[in-house]
């Protein structure tokens, strides 16, 4: 018997068939943004068939997805980028595969993976930050992803850490999120040029481009100061398209995070290295599914 | 038999003898700042003799200490008020007084007073917010105060609102704390006028009162909004010498919130209405301890 690990991201969902923690299969497919909940439950549904093809046929299947998730019941609350509000998505999908489903939610799971797999699993309380086109945080509390009062934890992205700055979309002004995503930095170089090249004319010394980079890295460590002061973390792991960067991100962040928290240690900072974690998370939440 | 609870703040110690949750006395004493453990020893060792003498002996006793504080070794590991490093207070403690004793945070033990008898009773996750001479949080997640990876969790005092802003004792600069303490409202008024009456003249309309106090409610509201962003709490509870100021303090602050939270619902926020709860918090801990 197999697992399916599906993670819908906005643009791509990502999946796998996995067997005794082995990946048989991955697959993926564009996000249908038209019609993103039969997307969804057709693509579980191929892998399902897929998976009896192989021979395994699915025993559970984990889904992520962005947005707003309430874990306990399954429910995709709000998504606006997919633009779904209050879906009862384990329901449809469980009805549709017939299968026990977990939904959910996309940089929680991540952060779930990071414990079992990745940077965390040798630490009960950390922070994974995921850095792309937004920023936002899984905080993970003895072992374990925790999703706040209503499942809206873990929004640094728009812990405001330059008052009266940047307009934020939020509408919000000087949010982490305007200075430090990739989305911002390419932006606030202008040109289209993406996050890695600018990042790359930085460390050539390119003057604009150094201090994008450097307004990123000050206020990446400014948020960072902030959620370490609030729930000291024993670690903090960076995950995202803007890990990439590695050492280039890394060591000067750690220097300015140090520089920021006077009268306590910094917390470790590593670089997740986990391939796909959305996935391998989906996986594991899958697997702590209990029969129908 | 009867339970101790003890709470060592920084110039006073109050404690009370408790049975089946009926208070039989309380008593304070002065802190003693020269030998600040010997001194919370002898305390405690009077308030068992006292409770023998009320005929019914103390069977278990909390202390609650400020600073940081390992709480599962029972350990007072720093702080700077009282000049302690690593004491090991719930071993000195029980070989004094030959019961079970429990060590604890003073803000996170006030916070558990919130979660058991307090504002929070009918809430699994909510903050505790302490203002005083300084301003720390308790996060109570799940129901139990999160110490974090090492204790040192809910230092929101720290989070900088004000880059480059006014000097914090802490060597960093805007700290939250530097504006909306009540010493720092006291302070920055200047004449040593007390924060409560620099509030009733902003009442009043005047003007450096009015601008100081606005200061304090906006920084404020910039520290919850951060931590609201994080954490997801479903309520903030206001503790802390001023949460005297009630409705004062509470409605401008609702309001602040409530513009600072663009995309999502703001955490209710209600006052602490325990008087005490240090002494109450420390004797829920007193009954959490197993026979020695």
């Amino acid at each position: 018997m197999s697992l399916i690990g599906l993670d819908v991201g906005g643009t791509t969902m990502k999946a796998a068939i996995s067997e005794d923690s082995e990946t048989l299969v991955t697959e993926s497919r564009p996000t249908d943004r038209t019609a993103p909940v039969d997307g969804i439950l057709d693509f579980a549904a191929h892998l399902a068939d897929r998976a009896s093809a192989l021979g395994s046929p699915a025993r559970a299947a984990g889904l992520v997805v962005p947005g707003i998730v309430d874990e306990a019941t399954g429910t995709a609350i709000h998504s606006a980028n997919l633009g779904w509000r209050n879906v009862p998505m384990r329901e449809l999908a469980q009805e549709r595969l017939n299968i026990p489903v977990a939904v959910g939610h996309d940089v929680r799971t991540a952060g779930l993976a990071e414990a079992v797999l990745g940077a965390g699993h040798d630490t009960d309380n950390f922070v994974f930050m995921a850095i792309g086109t937004g920023i936002a945080a899984a905080l993970i509390i003895n072992n374990t992803p925790y999703a706040g009062a209503a499942g809206w934890s873990g929004e640094i992205g728009h812990v405001v850490v330059r008052p009266d700055g940047e307009d934020c979309a939020c509408g919000n002004k000087g949010c982490l999120e305007t200075y430090a995503s990739a989305a911002a930095i390419s932006r606030r170089y202008g040109e289209n040029v993406p996050a890695e090249e600018v990042i790359a004319r930085a460390e050539k010394d390119e003057e604009k481009a150094a201090q994008i980079w450097s307004d990123a890295l000050d206020t990446l460590a400014d948020g960072l100061t902030a959620t370490a002061l609030l729930l000291d973390p024993d670690l903090i792991v960076i995950g995202g398209g803007l890990a990439q960067a590695g050492e280039t991100l890394l060591a000067p962040l750690e220097i300015r995070l140090v520089e920021r928290l006077k009268f306590r240690p910094s917390p470790r900072l590593l670089l997740s290295t986990l391939n796909d974690a959305g996935v391998k998370g989906a996986t594991i939440l899958a697997q702590t599914t209990t029969p129908l």
